[in-house]
């Protein structure tokens, strides 16, 4: 088993309001690179940030990389157009930032990346790869994918009031400059990725047929923006079986429709709970309240986390050590050392 | 504590009989991400090719992969210059393969390479890192930088018969193309890399100077080329002490002098012989008869086998499970599924 997270930028989560991964959109750019070094690491190295939304909940990698230090694996790193620093080690199968969704091309080398990520795919050792994602303004571009394929738009938010108006105007603005109406991109998937797409859904569907070609099984461990990698692989025509490993909060987010856009995928669905509710922690009270929700390979963590042997209590005490180490310093103002 | 292997290429290496780092000087190109690529992985991914010697000795990347898995540790790869393709997720600190030593410039973007490597080992978050290299042509490159330092010019070689002539004629004919002398670059070590370098010396030494300045302890695993990325610390006025970890190959080979070298330049001087003389096998036999030598951290690897709760009889028995692994398959023929 991989745990392989894949990141990238796209101009996409400038727009205001989008987007809460990151403590303003000044410091938004450095939150995949700094992600990255979070879940490698352990703590960011040459990022200069600690990823936080606006309100200090802090980014998911806090638990997936809890969930590497528990269960003692490590998690491979790809690049799909990273645009701040990271002093992670990546293997790189992007071409820099996508453009916003508004644009012509959201993603104009969509069909390299994800041939790149094809390869990769095919190329890893394992028999099982569990794939996340760290692009903010992501859900964004997900529902602009899922709009051009014609599948069920429907997407969650890192926000606690999911801005689906918002989306949905960009995203009709996006397919518009691109010269699409709802579901022109059906059967082709790369179009709806250039079109209104980000890199990382590019190299996350590119990364998983690579996989399922070469017999290795791909637990897709995110929510709506993996749900629409997904969609992406079923558009290419795989029909091999897939899991959707998300996080309770994204389960429970009406706006979020996860289980009917899985089903309609025939994706199996398994979301896991990690007991934040009632716990008196920054680390878990924001997501208990709705933030963040999920990222960074956090369900897929959650439910190795679930099958091995150990707790989910010990699991919550290693976060709260990770959190410490990385954020209790500064009292949660975890852009002090920030370089804007 | 980490290990490190710095990766990259160099022009020199095309020079005939400069280097056994490869079955030929086509698939030559392909040894440092297919090093990077074993040691990572466990095997080549997206490299082309297992790297043999002309004669079909095993990169000493196998040696330090079966050091990884008996002891349990993970290696981070460094980029400085990789011209061939690897799955192993790598931190970018170089531009690309450094030139041919007889260019009037070998690695015109020295400085930023150091730069960006002495940033990345001042934010590594460990107590101590063992750094290695992969270069074919690196002892050339590294008899160069010595030349133009005043050092002792003494260096050794892949090659059981140490082409110390042809080194000489062409360093002296990369210096004339620099207009430098021998020593005219004492006390300016980004000169001599930069004239009659490679892109892993300039890595190399940033590396070792950023980590020695964030209290990192740094052990320099491998030859003759690691005693070089010493001798630029040095000259960059870095007083801290160093290890140089090497095999008993390395420090058995009386054209490399590397006792010698190491004294002058204050460097504590530790070889492990891993005990592969007399065995009948081709991981070992070879190196007994003095093919290889060193490479890939092979020399740190051995120490840190040394230093663990295992043996040396542990770590051979895992060497052939690599081995086997990789090329038993093909009679050590490695280069069959080569994209040539």
């Amino acid at each position: 088993m991989r745990l392989v997270v894949v990141a990238g930028t796209t101009e996409t989560a400038r727009i205001d309001g989008i987007s809460a991964a990151g403590a303003d959109p000044a410091l938004m750019r450095h939150t995949p690179g700094a992600d990255l070094d979070v879940v490698v690491h352990g703590e960011p190295t040459l990022a200069p940030v600690v990823p936080v939304s606006p309100t200090g909940c802090p980014t998911p990698a806090v638990a997936t990389r809890a969930a590497c230090e528990l269960l003692g694996f490590d998690a491979l790193a790809v690049d799909a157009g990273v645009a701040g620093r990271t002093g992670a080690p990546t293997v790189d199968v992007g071409f820099g930032p996508g453009a916003d969704v508004r644009e012509a091309e959201a993603v104009s080398r969509a069909a390299e990346t994800y041939a790149n990520a094809r390869e990769l795919g095919a190329a890893l050792p394992d028999d099982r790869i569990v794939v996340g994602e760290t692009v903010p303004g992501g859900t964004t571009t997900a529902l602009g994918v899922l709009t051009a394929l014609g599948e069920e738009p429907t997407v969650s938010s890192s926000l606690p009031e999911n801005p689906l108006d918002l989306k949905r105007r960009v995203v009709a603005e996006g397919l518009d400059a691109s010269g699409l109406a709802p579901g022109d991109a059906a059967g082709d998937p790369l179009t709806a990725v250039r079109a209104v797409g980000d890199p990382v859904l590019a190299a996350v569907a590119g990364l998983t047929v690579g996989a399922v070609e070469s017999g290795t099984a791909v637990t897709l461990a995110g929510g709506t923006q993996l749900a629409t990698a997904a969609a992406l692989v079923r558009h290419a025509g795989v029909e091999a079986p897939l899991t959707l490993a998300t996080t309770s909060f994204v389960a429970d987010d009406d706006t979020a429709g996860i289980a009917d856009l899985a089903a309609s995928l025939d994706l199996d669905v398994r979301a896991t709970d990690p007991g934040f509710d009632g716990r008196d922690h920054p680390a878990m009270a924001a997501y208990a309240a709705g933030e963040a929700k999920e990222g960074v390979g956090m369900g897929g963590a959650l439910a190795l986390v679930d099958d091995a042997d150990t707790s989910m209590a010990a699991f919550r005490d290693r976060l709260v050590d990770v959190y410490d180490r990385l954020l209790a310093d500064d009292g949660g103002d975890a852009d002090v050392d920030a370089d804007r």
